[in-house]
């Protein structure tokens, strides 16, 4: 599965995503870049979870950028996609698109810089029986 | 400070806590019944996060009530109140109410039901130093 | 579809869905009883959202109980039930239980309490064309 | 008080704000950002609740950065701090950092970009009565 370049999940709107505005608070959409890089991990072979535990490394989190096209409602189902934007041992970037799922419109895009941190939080390269999940 | 029996804890709504309705979405008094709690323990002499790393045990919810009595806005200044109700070397009730700060208007209130736990998951019993801090 | 009693809802635990315990915090399954409560009314014949543009009215939560029986964890996958407890036209109680999706043990399990309000947050009935969807 | 340019908030972690590596989960410093600049706009005289309010318009994001210096974790103090960046009167951008409120460490920095839009949603420009509020 080591092919897969881009994951797509599939989920509606829940109501306390919403704000005061009507629409899906900001925020949210940065959780669901993880729900996308989560199943990206799963189609090229390794669930995350496993990986942490496995490794003792975490993948934390050290940028993050979006850009927000459309608002999406309560109900609204969305598709979100994520693929491997670039990657180094020690760094790796993703990339996101969420869409709503019915119509194909853009609603947010988006990146996800993470740097590899052992449990102390120390800088950590990944282990070399991970660089195929990483394009290494 | 073993004496203080309430603690109360003042905090504005924030945004991203409102739903489409364009109230605070129910969730969110968990959380803040969390804030009152943390915030009596410390009245008590014991910040939580010390009690966990020095006993290497938590206090996991098993249990919660909410009942909402009139709803919160966004900016709203929240008065969160919260005392021990009962207590066993086991298990512990705190009880909460949420009112309007500015008002006095009662907005929920609450109870919490948690037993103590090890790190592995195992049932446990308060440690007898700390008895003080939940009247034992 | 007004026959359906029962909802089922299937989705994994989010990484921002734990907390510092390494659990799911006990707040979420406020939100999952929500997903589930949503799709119970979409199975029954009625989208929530559309019940509200149609209506002006919304169900607000006047009580909540959850009652805790064991952890999820990130990517754990949960399946949420929802049904109707009983209801009346100016109150709705639905109950749900939570369980792991791939071993059936049960999470938690709950109740939450509605009553019908106007836009202005005035109480309200179930209007009869809804009477259906309630078992009224 | 327009001559204020600079925000200071002042709060605790929320155990619910952490996730299972044992830190504040990034997307709550967005929750932060909003915070100061809630604070912001109401040191410089209007309360953004009002503004809606008043104006009938919303101040959508459009874009948000966030660069992730160290972690924080439950009931850490932090001090989040907002300033205007940048306006016009369609658009504004807001730069803010996130410090531990007692050692002074920054945890974080971004900026949000905002366009103003009507309850329909359609693009609208800053009402000449709050040029003030926003430098402009």
């Amino acid at each position: 599965m080591l092919g897969v370049t881009k994951s797509e999940s599939r989920f509606r709107v829940r109501y306390a995503e919403t704000d005061a505005m009507g629409i899906v608070h900001h925020a949210n959409y940065l959780v669901w870049m993880e729900i996308a890089r989560t199943e990206l991990c799963k189609l090229r072979g390794v669930r995350y979870r496993d990986f942490e535990q496995a490794t003792g490394l975490s993948m934390a989190v050290v940028g993050v950028e979006c850009r927000y096209h459309r608002a999406a409602k309560y109900d609204d189902e969305i598709l979100a996609t994520a693929w491997l934007k670039t990657s180094h041992p020690r760094m790796v970037v993703f990339a996101y698109e969420m869409r709503n799922g019915e119509t194909g419109e853009l609603l947010a895009s988006g990146e996800t810089k993470h740097v590899l941190i052992s449990r102390e939080g120390r800088p950590a390269r990944i282990p070399p029986a991970y660089y195929g999940l990483f394009d290494l």
